[in-house]
């Protein structure tokens, strides 16, 4: 059979689903799936989900099992990526201390590998989508947490304990910042992440701001980060200045990455990314983002770092994930 | 000729010296010799130092000149690594936007390759120094500037413009911190560096706190690093403090460099250390600094990432230029 021929299965496991696609050597998405990550059922209906869809999507594209060369596994948290073991993914509470790789390995009879999902969701952009051709990169993951993902010489960084990346946890206010509830404070997370635009909204209407969304403000459930989206691109005047600060607050994070690793490229991704190039807010948040990096770094990483959006949505995970499995297992 | 017997020629240019050294492949030094970079007297004069001290030490090594595999040339400042040109090093005016690399390779006959100072000075120590055996390494350089470099995967990552690792540059206090006269602020450096110790020492005494230094306050040539440490190493209370105080602002650095990379160590090296493990200042700053670290980082990188001083002390340079020699032209 052609070395072409050959395919990876990509699997991204999330807190509410898991997704699953095979992908051939050469890039073509053959197939794709999801299914609930079933966790009030427990482990075992997970993987049993993940097992279903993987054999079903297979089955679907054509493709014979023999011709599958390797699957990779994307799971959320801390783990140790060299021995294929997830650690306490928070938003997988009964998937702790697990030997997942190996597990998904042998329920599916192909080698595994096993990749913080993050991480391969950088490595897919490098292979499939914005970061296409791409030798090193950051991604920002941007939503509830800000995460990230490096790519260098073409592969995924992940550190000398599997914790590299942890960009979220870039202390950009060493003294003054916000502090969480862990103790942890000024870092990228509180200031860019979901529950910092919250609170940057209600301490701004709480200064007495003007706002459409002052008659939200004395209710958590109400004031979400989608209402301050909306409220953003219908032309809410402090809306719209709380995204467009945390893209300065993310330069500067942007720019901690760029002094230390002086990547090719940075991508920007997940929710907190307000329609990216589809929507003024979005365009507006990339400018800022570009200009207050570029006024921070020196002129030649000014000008030559290449700072986008990620292309590949919610797939950069599955992709990711086989780009990774493509790396240890070559076709 | 057995290939242990063949050898690398390591050459560090400074603003003030050019040290180089013999070592052999299996890493032993043979010899070393240092002259002046000659400033005043141009370039050439410069070059021809270097010259001058490179066939002197081949010669007095015993080491036949056909034994030498290739040359590592360190220099300071922003280059072009890949292609071997600096551009415009601060501390050396007139070694501007020039070949170096093949200038070097040109006048003593020897393949070359070029390399950043910091970088080369942190290879170094990964290969004769204090992280011997360390494959990921992350160096601080402390003095007037702070600087660093990085290895990954056993060699030097340069970044995709050869400006990885301008650690001294990373923020950690984006609102409110000091400044530069180049716009920079609230950086690594700002807070660290030999300027900003006279600066916080300056603020200190001029806020009324009571030491040893106060009759220097108004002398910006008496009041100087040297004398904060002086005074740090007899006892006085304000200086030991801003000491320890440069520790914990080094420390959140370091922490962004632990998020961003999680490298197995961390070493910190140059005039800005205090005597290191030989003084109880030296030994009080590295225990602060591990300990701010450790509150700040995640429970398995705050257990296992290493942080200690530096060992090779000044042939740091000429060692990590031969250790790059010896990666590109392996025996």
């Amino acid at each position: 059979m052609p070395v072409s021929d050959l395919c990876y299965l990509g699997i991204d496991i999330g807190g509410s689903s898991i997704k699953a696609g095979l992908v051939t050597d050469d890039g073509r998405i053959l197939q794709k799936r999801h299914a609930s990550s079933a966790l009030e059922d427990g482990l075992e209906a997970g993987l049993a989900n993940l097992e279903r869809i993987s054999r079903e999507l297979v089955a679907d594209s054509g493709v014979s099992w023999e011709r599958i060369r390797a699957i990779g596994v994307a799971a959320p948290g801390t783990m140790d990526i060299p021995a294929g073991v997830v650690f306490h993914p928070f938003n997988l509470p009964g998937w702790k201390n697990l030997p997942l790789r190996d597990m998904v390995s042998e329920r599916l009879g192909k080698p595994a590998v096993l990749q913080n999902d993050a991480n391969a969701a950088a490595l897919g952009e490098t292979w499939l989508g914005a970061g296409k051709k791409t030798k090193s990169l950051m991604f920002w993951t941007l939503g509830t947490g800000v995460g990230g993902g490096i790519v260098l010489d073409g592969k995924v960084w992940e550190g000398a304990h599997s914790h590299a990346a942890e960009c979220g946890h870039i202390i950009i206010q060493q003294e003054g910042g916000p502090h969480s509830e862990h103790g942890i404070h000024g870092c990228v997370e509180l200031y860019v992440g979901a529950r910092a635009l919250v609170r940057r909204c209600r301490e701004a209407l709480g200064a007495g701001r003007a706002s459409s969304l002052s008659a939200l403000a004395d209710d958590n459930a109400v004031l979400t980060p989608l209402a301050i989206a909306k409220a953003a691109e219908s032309g809410d005047d402090l809306a719209r200045s709380l995204v467009l600060e945390s893209a300065r607050y993310l330069a500067v994070g942007t720019v901690n990455v760029i002094h230390i690793l002086n990547p090719e490229m940075v991508l920007v991704g997940g929710a907190m990314t307000f329609g990216q190039h589809t929507t003024e807010l979005g365009r507006a948040f990339l400018d800022v983002l570009r200009a207050e990096v570029k006024k921070r770094t020196f002129p030649i990483t000014a000008e030559r770092t290449v700072i986008d959006y990620a292309s590949l949505g919610n797939e950069a995970g599955f992709i990711g994930a086989a780009a990774c499995a493509r790396i240890k297992y070559p076709a």
